[in-house]
């Protein structure tokens, strides 16, 4: 009898758990794939309105650049200023390194500030799948 | 031991629930953020396709507008017509309140079916963690 | 009391058969809707890139090409060669019959190894809701 209570218990705690759960925090990967300066500033707007609105310390904010939109993250690309106030604001500013290679780049020609993941491509997939939202301005 | 059933019971409860409840309708938003008449048009194509396929009744709608794309909502916009049948049909058409300011746009400017959201990209975001499907045409 | 124990033993199967299933399959939707062939090369460089990082047989990848982006599934489109090797590959190329309809096109001016959808759009959605990730690069 006392195992048959501890069964039932042990089905019954994971619901109530998921039921109790603060709400999720709002989490969002944006895309950066164009080589247009105009949308690279479309996408700073965009997180710089997501933080303003949600609150900075509400939303956690991933922008991951590749193919042709590798140059906003150059160290010479005019977003420049706008892409280290991003990062001093919290965004992790992500390089997309098979790109880098295809296009000849070492990180010595990119903004000191951005991290690096393998495949961009990749990484936005991942996050979707981890129930991030999914933004491509 | 009617307690014990009790608690049986409770922790099965949700899952049957879960198995029973209706299938969830389809929901989309849809973004605009160009300002390219011809991707005007393919949205508006894109929306009618979906009503047309899912049926106007079991599939709902936003359009959001914002950056480069909000030009597809004003008065005088070349798809002007065709926002208005959209609008008719049931689709909540939302114009971004940031955008506006930023390009010194007033509600007379607009087309005056649409509504308004105070931030288009903190709209699509938001629809995406309600489990709503995206489209970025 | 064995009945008990049935019920309680049922209401917990379905959370310990939850926690014990096999990581859920990498699943892709990609959409094609421009006609700008860079972008269709960009579009199987992450496919690619996809199978590359994740395994060919790890991630189940749709592309699905509809209004402006049908250009790259007909037969004499620049990207063919890569569209056939993506086929080979085990990825399903999807072409929109609204948008062949509206285009005056037919099967024999397309790619002999696409399949069909009726609605490009509806198919982007309904991968959605089935928990496919979305890309639009």
């Amino acid at each position: 009898m006392r195992r048959l209570f501890l069964v039932a218990v042990l089905a019954a705690v994971p619901l109530f758990a998921a039921s109790q759960e603060a709400p999720r925090p709002t989490r969002v990967v944006v895309q950066v794939s164009e080589a247009d300066p105009a949308r690279w500033n479309l996408v700073l707007n965009n997180v710089k309105n997501l933080q303003d609105d949600l609150g900075a310390d509400k939303v956690t904010i991933e922008i991951v650049a590749y193919g042709p939109g590798i140059g906003m993250l150059k160290f010479d690309a005019p977003t420049n200023s706008r892409v280290s106030d991003a990062i001093k604001s919290g965004v992790a500013v992500q390089a997309c390194e098979n790109t880098m290679r295809n296009q000849k780049l070492v990180r010595a020609d990119m903004h000191p500030g951005v991290s690096y993941v393998p495949a961009g491509v990749v990484q936005i997939i991942r996050r979707q799948q981890e129930g991030w939202a999914y933004l491509r301005p």
